[in-house]
């Protein structure tokens, strides 16, 4: 490690808990639950290319645990601990906090605590690299493949803010400062429902998280459960302050808009009830959108009835 | 993931050994042993910075890998698996395959499968991110910690080479091919001894990897475990490539020579004989250097008994 970045040191060495070995050895060492297994994601994140340079730091740092979040969340797994690796091209001080203090309000939030990583000095723009730890039964986990025909297929949160939030900062929609304060959180501070996911557990069958788009993300688990899906747009939990956009806009920002960080999953019908009340435990709104079918394909039933065509990049291979 | 970058699959998607989820879902998975306490490191490698730009990308594979296969080792813990995420400028199927073949290597050797990571186009320079994870019982870890007074300090393989070649390489020193070639290995192709290293959990004391040099890496454990050390220089396992050398820099590649990615450990005095037996079963050289004492600080007994004063960066705390 460059000495100066020892001084990275002040910003990401907090107390580690109970039980756990955190910074300052050559490993992080944390006790994982009998009949558990370790779960585990990692995500790299580029300046430029998965986030502005100008970005809010704290927003960026909540965003970098947050994604990575995401992937437990859609194994159903618990968050254990999380690793963070950042390369700088300079030290700066007050992005350091900001940084710091929106990734571990979030780690806290979360119960993942920040227990090891690694600092260097970048040639070129900033980079980071997080790795998130967690537990889950494997006979529970919320596999892709998992998907039965007859599930219900379910949504958290809502569709399409972040989308049309990235559309206007990349100045792909009109200027638009109302619905960009209004998008805007959900593309640079998602939420992904970690603590709903644990409980999904042995409760849902199929799940991911919604990274690519819905249409593209659910094609994931037709494929991999070798079944179809029929989503009706209608009952689609689209984003309040969409309301009121281009119907093709809005359709193209709910079905193929990224950068959701919601769970898409499956589940038995009789199980409806027991989801809605975890759901509303967990203060997480969970929607049903659709049903798991036999004939392989993603059909979507418009608000006219008649089926959406859906010709995204990356999705042909369903059609 | 950009859909180009598609086509790393190809390179980096092996089989999942049994027991394990590999690639594929939002998670990796596998089991940890019962008793057993997660072990996790991750280095974050920068082209220009930890690596030259030309060179060999099966070598680099390897030592991605290698460097924290070097972590584990220091605690004493069992390679499990491994997440690399790699940033690349653009696809080079012959670097690609280069680099694939030197990581899998290792970590086929290593009992460490390669089991998800992430795969990002960089605007900058290539940057790749290892996360090692391992099993240890957390009573067996080797702390930095750990040491007690009177126990001996022992070193696996030899010192200096690779500091030596990194200078060559760097223009520091005057050109000589056959020493760079002799050298050359040790800094490109470093072998920690991942397999001593677990039956040294239980009998050692407290462990570190050698990155930034012996001095300096056997001062963390000096702090750590609020001891001082005395070193025999003359007992130091010196490449056999660095005979002959100028005796100033040949000490200082030995004492302060980084990217050794061997072990120094202390053990009890009673332990000599079981830890001779077990470097001998893993073809591991391991030498006894020195002993932990009361006095803090760190002294060397230099050839003529007279005492090596150290100076280097990063160890003037313990002056």
């Amino acid at each position: 490690m460059n000495s100066e970045f020892g001084l990275i040191a002040r910003y990401f060495t907090r107390p580690a808990p109970a039980g756990f070995l955190g910074v300052g050895d050559d490993c992080a060492m944390f006790p994982v639950a009998p009949g558990h297994h370790l779960a585990t994601s990692t995500d790299l994140l580029i300046e430029g290319r998965h986030f502005f340079s100008d970005v809010d730091p704290a927003a960026l740092g909540h965003k970098s645990l947050a994604v990575n979040l995401s992937d437990l969340a859609a194994m159903g797994a618990q968050p254990l601990a999380c690793l963070l690796s950042l390369s700088l091209p300079q030290i700066d001080d007050d992005w350091l906090q900001g940084f710091a203090d929106g990734f571990y309000a979030l780690a806290e939030a979360s119960g993942c605590p920040l227990i090891g990583g690694d600092t260097t000095r970048s040639s070129g723009g900033i980079v980071i690299s997080v790795t998130v730890m967690g537990q889950v039964r494997p006979e529970h986990a919320l596999r892709r493949g998992a998907a039965r025909v007859g599930d219900d297929i379910w949504v958290t949160g809502t569709l399409g803010a972040a989308d049309i939030a990235l559309r206007l900062l990349q100045d792909r929609l009109p200027p638009n400062p109302s619905l960009l304060a209004a998008t805007r959180p959900a593309l640079e501070r998602p939420s992904p429902p970690w603590r709903l996911a644990q409980q999904l557990a042995g409760v849902a069958h199929a799940a991911l998280d919604i990274s690519d788009g819905l249409a593209q993300d659910l094609g994931h688990i037709l494929l991999a459960s070798d079944c179809g899906a029929e989503l009706v747009y209608n009952a689609l939990p689209i984003a309040e302050a969409l309301h009121g956009l281009d119907d093709a806009l809005l359709q193209d920002a709910v079905l193929s808009g990224g950068d959701v960080y919601q769970l898409c999953f499956t589940a038995a019908a009789d199980a409806r009830s027991r989801i809605e009340a975890l759901a509303h435990d967990a203060s997480v709104l969970a929607t049903r959108v659709g049903a798991i079918v036999a004939q392989p394909g993603l059909r979507v039933m418009g608000p006219d009835s008649a089926i959406i065509m859906l010709d995204h990049a990356g999705f042909d291979h369903f059609s």
